[in-house]
């Protein structure tokens, strides 16, 4: 599986973040999945391997601009490429409202069908290719949500010992017993594949929670998640200062929640445009990662825009190089 | 005068051009004002001196979503810098539904005022800061808009020989006759200040126009113009072959009409993407100016994005160097 941020910042873009936007693809898959798609997403997608065309579904977390602004241009221009096959967006029910509201007062006329798909509790979709997905419900100021992507299908592996030790000679059989199909052997014994496949891995599963002040909220979702991406808006302190009328987590929280819950991977993002890169006395990334490295134990990530991520079969989550031109 | 670019891209961006947005501001001014407001024009802002605190008003030209995907953004980021300062908004009607029903859609709650003045044929406004602005009708696939910059206010400069003729001594009652008031003389003459006033110099004058089939219609505001700002989307050959559908201006038709018309400073832009700056056998921006350079005799302009121009009080239109980390 592949992760790539296209934006990381809160609320408003900086000259080095965008806001949100995060590309999802299974590795070799010609599709992909967008979650949230602030202004610029399409911007940040020029820099990208990623298209418009080939752009199966978007999930947006929650209705607020700085998650959705950039919907109507994304979809004018797949437009103007001609893109032809339907396109899902999946979001709490205000997400159709909006984009139907601007395709109607800006005449945006499109040459493929755009699907919507209310989010609401309890909401899962199982008819994508690559991922099944489920939405947990999380704590902000307007309707929000996590989406889990769940891997549809693990590889099937042969228990080789097995087949040798029942005297089943590689070759074509082997192949049919992989993909599920019984075989009939020249000694007219039947060798059922269910007696040869070894136990399938566990499925990978990606968190992506969009804001929320709840990160335990996440608690039965990330019980077998392999990755959470986060929100760390603020510092702890920073918190406190500006109150709880935001309704963001502070990056100790959520590296605690992550830290109870067991999961392998955490990647905060949607970082206040506060927090420099190089601080001149001001607040700085690193107080963010000092914050969550204090209270979380496993592998941690701070996202940055256009960092590349891959997670591999064995779970584990590795952060690619910056491509040229980054 | 100050004009800075912030898009130069016809309907979707490009790596090196945005969609349209453009600055433009009186030379010291504490106000600016922003002519079309494409997706991501509040990134572009970020990288000039300008600030969404100190924008006066923004035109919109026509509701297509390259002119107009980055209001919502752009307002939302204004109340982020706690804008206080009312903000108008003036453009065709569906302009003012757009924006109102995605502040609604999206619970988007301002700091500040948002102001609309619906522009129709004849609107004009004389109410805000350093200029006078006009709007003129063009001819596109819906309701588009010039708007003419007029310079409220020129200097006024006294005509010495004609003081030092009548014996009137320099001091503070040249102060006075500048400001326009008429003075009492020791010797109980009266100088009127209308009297010593050189004739004032022309009011600059600077339209911008959207997107346009028709350069002609601008004819009767050409007549005093010294800069005009206009689509050149393709040139004539690939006009021909897209077909009048789009309704869009060839370099060729622009330019001709710009010398017809003698306005003495030309600007090009909202180029299609299908031209780059360098081709590989491709169509390039070369071809667009070499149109436009044989059917137009003036100062030559292609924008590109974060392209500063400076028009002077006699009228001279200058390219300023693209600042640093353009």
């Amino acid at each position: 599986m592949e992760l790539q941020f296209l934006g990381t910042s809160s609320g408003t873009p900086s000259r080095a973040r965008n806001v949100s936007g995060l590309a999802l693809r299974a590795t070799g898959s010609k599709h992909w999945y967008l979650v949230d798609c602030g202004e610029g997403t399409q911007h940040r997608i020029l820099r990208t391997n990623f298209s418009p065309i080939s752009l199966r579904a978007i999930f947006i977390t929650h209705i607020h601009g700085d998650h959705c602004y950039g919907l109507p241009g994304l979809l004018a221009s797949a437009g103007l490429l001609n893109r032809a096959e339907p396109l899902l967006i999946a979001g709490p029910p205000a997400v159709e409202r909006f984009v139907r509201g601007v395709m109607d007062s800006t005449e945006l006329r499109l040459p493929y069908q755009v699907e919507f798909s209310a989010v609401e509790p309890g909401w899962s979709l199982a008819t994508l290719p690559d991922f099944r997905i489920e939405a947990a419900e999380l704590s902000h100021r307007v309707p929000s949500f996590a989406f889990s992507f769940v891997e549809k299908s693990v590889e099937r592996r042969l228990d080789i010992a097995r087949l040798e030790r029942d005297g089943i000679a590689s070759g074509p059989g082997w192949g049919q017993l992989q993909r599920g199909e019984d075989i009939a052997l020249p000694d007219c014994r039947v060798a059922r594949s269910a007696d040869y496949l070894l136990p399938g891995r566990r499925q990978r599963k990606v968190i992506v929670a969009g804001d929320n002040d709840t990160p335990s909220l996440l608690a039965a979702q990330a019980r077998d998640a392999h990755v959470l991406v986060h929100e760390a808006t603020y510092t702890e302190e920073v918190l406190q200062k500006v109150g709880p009328g935001p309704q963001h987590s502070s990056a100790r929280a959520t590296a605690a929640f992550a830290e109870e819950a067991g999961i392998p991977n955490l990647i905060l993002t949607h970082f206040s445009p506060r927090y420099q890169q190089q601080g001149n006395g001001g607040a700085t990334m690193a107080d963010i990662e000092a914050e969550a490295r204090f209270a979380y134990s496993g592998n941690l990530f701070l996202a940055s825009d256009l960092q590349r991520y891959t997670l591999d079969r064995q779970g584990k989550l590795a952060a690619l190089p910056l491509p040229n031109g980054a």
